[in-house]
């Protein structure tokens, strides 16, 4: 374990400014503590939050900045108090690298809901370094932010799981809605709503999938495996289908309406935002009330939540779908998933591109 | 039991248009069937949703009308087949009387859910005939939608209990909030604000009063024992209570910013919301999603509720500010009401008014 000294030179992709273009960017990454995992990326997923902070659409961002927080890798090294992990296992990071450990969140194993969370990338980790993320060729990680991906799982079908696949297990899990026979819908066919069909499904709900158009029904039935599409302005088939859902995961991130998806809610029926909106939503309160529904949301997951999540994506056999790309493609890909030009999220898989220039 | 082939001729005051101006009527009650029980009206609770009704606001209004949902009285008779009540049991109606008894909310005990449900008055009965309210000499209802008001609970004190109280008693419950040791918000201090802070208090909660002005600071405090109390536009002082709130029932009946809501619960709070408002409120998504908090509802509550809260009631010694009138007063009633002019509930004394001209 001599590397255990040595700072470690790192090549990733990085964003020098708003512009989000990402090019090759040398950095160095910490010594492995202690506690940490040495980590080579094999596959990092692409998530729309990436390009929110790539072009400092949140006003928080700092260059230059190496996006991804949908990582897998391999151990290269582990550090002295790391019992969980050793050299050569395959593993995963997902959206967060740290938190405070004190507070009733973290207490509560929901260290995602933590005040002093430390993100993947475009943070700052305790050593007062910035966090870099997936789109290199390696990180060190706290054990703790670390899962084990399951045998038998590939690296790209991995990897989306770490954040789109978490984000919507995790409230169907708190929610007590991860049991069989319930009726679910999924509001928006992008990258999580997507996995929501496949998880719902695979939990063995009825799976409705609304959009705002007719075009996705094809894929949405015959690819996706959902079990009905209903067009959210389709006021008669929404009608026809009221007081029928137990849950709607919407995954939609621009304002809409609210009133169809509250309206298919049946009594008790909990409406689970996930987009994060810069505009108000609307709803009347009848619509709430007389049904005793629920407008809530939720935000990724826990580490706990992550494992649970893959072994149980695992055990289903689900698979996601993907279009694998090499890291000089991934401006291109950056500029299709902003039209959602995409089925249904890109991985990239940089163990095997040339990331140095 | 020879009176139960008799329709009866009973006074009531009632509505006969959309002024909304009572006066004395005469009209029949139906013969005491099998399962009903006939009862002398002692004392009957004004709830704000009386004047929505007498004055055609949600435009179903059916005259003449005899509102009155807050029903204390006495057995006078019952039916063949009431085993649960006897003549000179003193006895309360609430503000429904019937429902299907075969979907879903009818056999979970939740008939407040029931999309066949009965209201007290301004509907229809299964016989074809108006319902009739409490401010009349009597009713027959129909055993289900009786309950026995404790002994030693006087008439007056739990006439408002059996809506206001229960509409604050069944959220709490429902979503297990009626534990101690909790910290509640109460948002809104009229007739059902200050049921949510007497309940609150005796389920051993610490209360907040949130208010829109500085107006009710010394009644809240002083005289109805909540433990703080915010105003809603004070950022400063939202900003400091953020995250540290369990729930807020929202009692308020008119448009208002919710944000300073959100922000006040803590992690998984809910935001239950009891005021039926024409017009759309408005959320930032990120309010619920980080933090997972709920916007949620709830529609007064059941029958198996009432009897519960009232119980509760009862033990705890819980006793609400009313003003008790003469049903000759109800007409100056109704006006103060809708100016918020009552320390908390008029409570009419019907047994002890002339009712007829």
């Amino acid at each position: 374990m001599g590397g255990l000294e040595t700072e470690k030179k790192v090549m990733g992709w990085a964003a020098k400014d708003a512009t989000g273009h990402l090019s090759p960017y040398t950095y160095s990454l910490r010594n492995t503590g202690p506690e940490d995992v040495y980590i080579k990326v094999i596959s990092c997923g692409i998530c729309h939050t990436d390009i929110h902070q790539i072009k400092n659409d949140l006003g928080m961002s700092r260059y230059p900045m190496v996006p991804g927080h949908e990582v897998v890798g391999e151990v290269v090294e582990v550090g002295s108090d790391v019992t969980k992990f050793k050299a050569g296992d395959v593993v995963g990071v997902g959206a967060i690298v740290g938190s405070c450990r004190n507070c009733h969140p973290c207490k509560s194993d929901i260290e995602q809901y933590c005040n002093k969370k430390i993100w993947s990338f475009n943070d700052v980790y305790t050593d007062g370094k910035p966090t870099q993320g997936g789109f290199a060729e390696s990180m060190v990680v706290d054990q703790k932010f670390v899962v084990k991906i399951p045998d038998g799982m590939s690296p790209e079908q991995a990897a989306p799981l770490l954040c789109a696949g978490l984000t919507v297990y995790s409230p169907l899990k708190h929610f007590g809605l991860n049991k069989s026979g319930l009726r679910g819908g999924i509001l928006g066919l992008g990258g999580v709503g997507h996995m929501g069909v496949k998880i719902a499904k695979a939990m063995g709900h009825h799976v409705t999938v609304i959009s705002s158009s007719d075009k996705k029904r094809e894929e949405a039935l015959e690819h996706l495996g959902a079990d009905e599409y209903l067009v959210s302005s389709d006021g008669e088939g929404v009608q026809k289908a009221a007081d029928s859902l137990d849950y709607i995961i919407d995954t939609v991130p621009v304002v809409h309406p609210l009133e169809p998806c509250l309206s298919l809610l049946k009594l008790d029926g909990k409406l689970i935002l996930m987009g994060v909106i810069n505009a108000p939503l609307q709803f009347l309160t009848p619509m709430v009330m007389i049904g005793r529904k629920s407008i809530t949301g939720s935000f990724i997951g826990s580490m706990k939540e992550t494992e649970e999540m893959l072994e149980f994506c695992k055990e289903k056999g689900l698979s996601s779908m993907i279009e694998v790309i090499k890291m000089d493609y991934i401006n291109t890909a950056f500029e299709r998933l902003e039209k959602n030009d995409v089925r249904y999220r890109f991985v990239v898989d940089v163990a095997g591109s040339k990331l140095s220039p």
